[in-house]
């Protein structure tokens, strides 16, 4: 029970839940978790390119040739790539940074490996910088920060869209997204 | 209590308390309530020009002559408006649809009062027709119906930008709104 609330959203009553629950009823489940997370804990790394975790030195979506160099996303965490992996049909790769500017807690440049990611720009192949951090103070701190590095490079740099999510309604929107949204009105 | 059952939210055990509450402790309230009521029931109308809620012939943003008569906001609801207002600078001018396009339901272009609306665009004074129906199916629908009309008669129309919300993570937001808004993104 003590070792289960390492666990986010566990708390002793979930602990004790889930540990009897394997004792009792499912020993092979409990032993398949344990060599999961043995195997987690020794084997996943980061991406020696983009940073993203990976078992291998060099993570699926990197060693994928069929992906396109020219094309380069930048997001925050891991969950992200696997989101815009699940919901868009985007070809391209991803630089993982890992957090994002936030000088107060001490996270710099160096932090988020941008020196790694500067290097990535001067070789030249990535075309179109994908600015895809989160739409708080400091994603959009980060996101004017990197902005700034593509275009001292001549690279063009893209922020994702803004605005009511999908399906929402506007009435029940926050003033600030509304703002936004109107704001960044497109041509139809 | 009966009589109170009319309000959206209120159930039995609400109208009982608010009935209890305004006899027992709040008659002066209760009465400014009934005289509102009553006044609104009998004084609010549709504006001539935008179909909005008023209680003059004319709401009051369409009786404002400092309103830019070039920009043409469309919204579903009356709430759309006060949102509007309330979150941005919009200084233009609104059509109210009370409604959007649903074929299924029986709404079509002429419960819509698009006949006033064409009528508006005839005039010749409206430069941009600023689409803000909600970003549902039917919203979209009716979106594109109206922009139908603005292209017939070489009016540009733009639609108000759909993403992630301001503050939302992407790891948390549904694959519709993040396909969304990685295809709109936008050259920073």
């Amino acid at each position: 029970m003590e070792a289960l609330r390492c666990l986010p959203g566990v708390g002793p009553k979930s602990a004790s839940r889930m540990a009897f629950h394997l004792v009792e009823r499912d020993r092979v489940g409990a032993e398949r978790l344990a060599h999961a997370l043995l195997a987690a804990a020794e084997g996943v790394r980061h991406c020696r390119r983009c940073r993203n975790l990976s078992e291998a030195e060099l993570c699926s979506v990197c060693a994928d040739p069929a992906r396109d160099a020219s094309l380069l996303c930048v997001v925050e965490t891991p969950a992200d790539v696997l989101a815009i992996e699940q919901a868009t049909g985007f070809r391209g790769q991803y630089f993982v940074l890992m957090g994002r500017l936030s000088p107060l807690d001490g996270i710099g440049p160096s932090e988020l490996g941008l020196d790694r990611l500067e290097a990535r720009l001067d070789e030249g192949q990535v075309r179109e910088l994908i600015l895809a951090t989160n739409p708080t103070v400091e994603g959009e701190a980060t996101a004017h920060y990197l902005a700034m590095l593509a275009r001292e490079r001549g690279i063009r740099s893209t922020r994702i869209a803004h605005g009511v999510p999908m399906g929402g309604e506007l009435e029940y929107i926050d003033g600030g997204t509304l703002a936004h949204a109107f704001s960044g009105r497109r041509e139809v």
